[in-house]
């Protein structure tokens, strides 16, 4: 293929088939379980891959910050939660959006939520985010007491509406086994359903529950007593996802073809131009050393094979550092592209704001920090 | 000042003043030793800034990448290195740039010498890459007969110029004291002068010798037997300059302004819109847990005060979690902003690609990765 021959510098490579294929298996999972699919798009970041989604029956979405969300709205989305607590220097722009579609804000302090309940002009959903174990954001799964001044607050207002509880099981990135995700996604489902539980004997709202992580939503067969789910970073999968028993090397589709630069002889070694600015200096969770991603020889695709020998060893800003097993070292050539799988793909995606699928074709993100 | 109220998402903040003088006396220290100062621009990557350099009579710069130099070049520099290994994927843009310019090359690898030995239309000075101890990239400086080999090639040449021998000790940013660096920088001087010293003897040329981190080139009194410096980060610094004693919290010229979005009481930790897509993945140097940055209170200053207690806990894509001292907590609102002194401020700046200065003004970067 023509493009690929003409790749200069690091660029992400895409297997849209796979992509495509990961956004059924995830649809079908909630849907057939009676539960809203709303995805979180910050992973991909594309007005043209969103429309895959709408193909598979997908009307409503979650994004990171209001500028994404401006976005898709910009580009038909019209059912959109920023699953990011409320940023009140963007009051101005969440007032407008708040108009323009059905819009779904976060609150996980009562001096913000004062502030919306006060503003008539922001007529939105509002969720309380409930840390149920990760230690970010959200209010405390065992503070009621707080979760129910909000809640009150919230639903005493005359433009708000208390759509329920939310929250990212995070945690799960740091489990050591697929078993060990499945029981933490058990038990955050577990700690919000008891916090809305108690809200319900207290105040009189349907309270809706919403769950978040790629790994506790993939790999849960049943996703229990939720409403929706907004997993993101399925779609794509990456070394951190690999290395984590959550998804199988087929499921990757996603890689980023990096310029093989020099060879080191001594070291087994290939410099590549892609640094941290290509790839973002995040490291997979639990490797000591820490491993940057894996490297594989054939393109973004279902035959490509991991090896747990051939890895990104150091970044820095431009230089990517291969260790490689000697064979591989061998048959590789000065100006080959090496693929890399990297350790986390909305970062990869951010830095990098454009996709080469398999096929040929460019696919743009659009990208605003 | 009317724009700082207007910051709605992280934003870098500038105090030009500093800038300028950390120039001014990198440069001076260059310039009284006879040394060229080549500084590198792949920090801030700004017309704008590379004026600042020019007014200090600096005509020669290093970037890192090709698409870098067309920028500068486009820009007025006529004297560029690239100081990342010849991408032979760009060999037509290097094509071009080495008639529009004084280019200066990298190599490291025969098989790279020898495709620009045979392309007559590549005419540039060619510097053959040292590891002097980093371990990354270049020849080991103890591998005298690749160097040999590399030298005779690019000599023999009729379009190439054998410009000398160019290193990058980024193994001071390891060091754990100033005096390690010092002494670090002192052995990479003396390891890639008897690299010359060996050349010289086998080969009729004058070659020169370049060098190149932030840590040593500001730290060392005498520069050495060296011909040009070319440091890029001292023009901003970071918190992992600072942890590594390199400069002092009146040196660092550039914070994050990040929106404080929530406050968690019970661990003196604040939620900002600040996470990895602004300030990148890179932890500060041998801290363990990892640390991401310090946050101080007042803008980008001379008279702030950065204390080890107030610091980037943890980092993903959009969060940024602080803590603080009970005190500095209890005085933070919601809507305020954290100024942010980053792991590393290159990478910011390849993040969020615009400044705005302490005086109000806005400044562009042109991030091209």
């Amino acid at each position: 293929m023509g493009q690929f021959n003409l790749i200069k510098t690091p660029t992400i490579m895409l297997n849209e088939d796979q992509v495509r294929a990961n956004i059924e298996k995830m649809a079908k999972k909630a849907f057939t379980q009676g539960i809203r699919f709303r995805p979180h798009f910050k992973t991909h970041q594309s007005a043209e891959i969103g429309g895959w989604f709408k193909e598979n029956n997908v009307d409503a979405i979650t994004v990171s910050s209001v500028r994404m969300a401006q976005y898709f709205a910009k580009n038909g989305w019209e059912d959109i939660t920023i699953a990011f607590p409320v940023n009140l220097r963007e009051i101005e722009e969440i007032r407008e959006l708040s108009y323009q579609i059905k819009l779904g804000l976060l609150v996980d302090h009562w001096e913000v939520a004062k502030v919306l309940a006060q503003d008539k002009a922001v007529r939105t959903d509002v969720w309380i985010k409930i840390d149920t174990g990760m230690i970010r954001a959200g209010v405390d799964w065992q503070n009621k007491q707080q979760q129910l001044e909000l809640a009150r607050l919230i639903q005493e207002s005359t433009h708000l509406r208390f759509r329920g509880l939310l929250t990212h099981a995070g945690q799960t990135y740091h489990a050591e086994s697929p078993l060990e995700i499945q029981a933490l996604y058990k038990q955050s489902v577990e700690r919000i359903n008891l916090c809305r539980k108690f809200l319900s004997s207290e105040i009189n709202s349907f309270i809706e529950v919403s769950v978040g992580d790629t790994p506790g939503c993939w790999l849960a067969d049943e996703l229990g007593d939720v409403d929706e789910v907004r997993p993101g970073n399925f779609i794509f999968f990456d070394a951190m996802m690999f290395r984590l028993g959550v998804c199988s090397m087929r499921d990757i589709s996603l890689c980023v073809a990096c310029p093989v630069i020099s060879k080191y002889e001594t070291r087994n070694e290939v410099l590549v131009l892609g640094g941290s600015v290509h790839l973002s200096k995040e490291a997979v969770e639990n490797c000591q050393p820490p491993m940057y991603g894996y490297a594989v020889m054939s393109p973004a695709n279902s035959d490509w094979q991991i090896e747990e020998t051939n890895y990104i060893r150091s970044l820095s800003q431009e230089h990517g550092i291969v260790r490689l097993d000697p064979e591989t070292f061998k048959q590789i050539q000065i100006g080959d592209l090496v693929h890399v799988i990297p350790a986390h793909s909305c970062l990869v995606v951010s830095a990098l704001g454009e996709y080469l699928t398999t096929d040929g074709k460019y696919i743009k993100a659009d990208v605003i920090v």
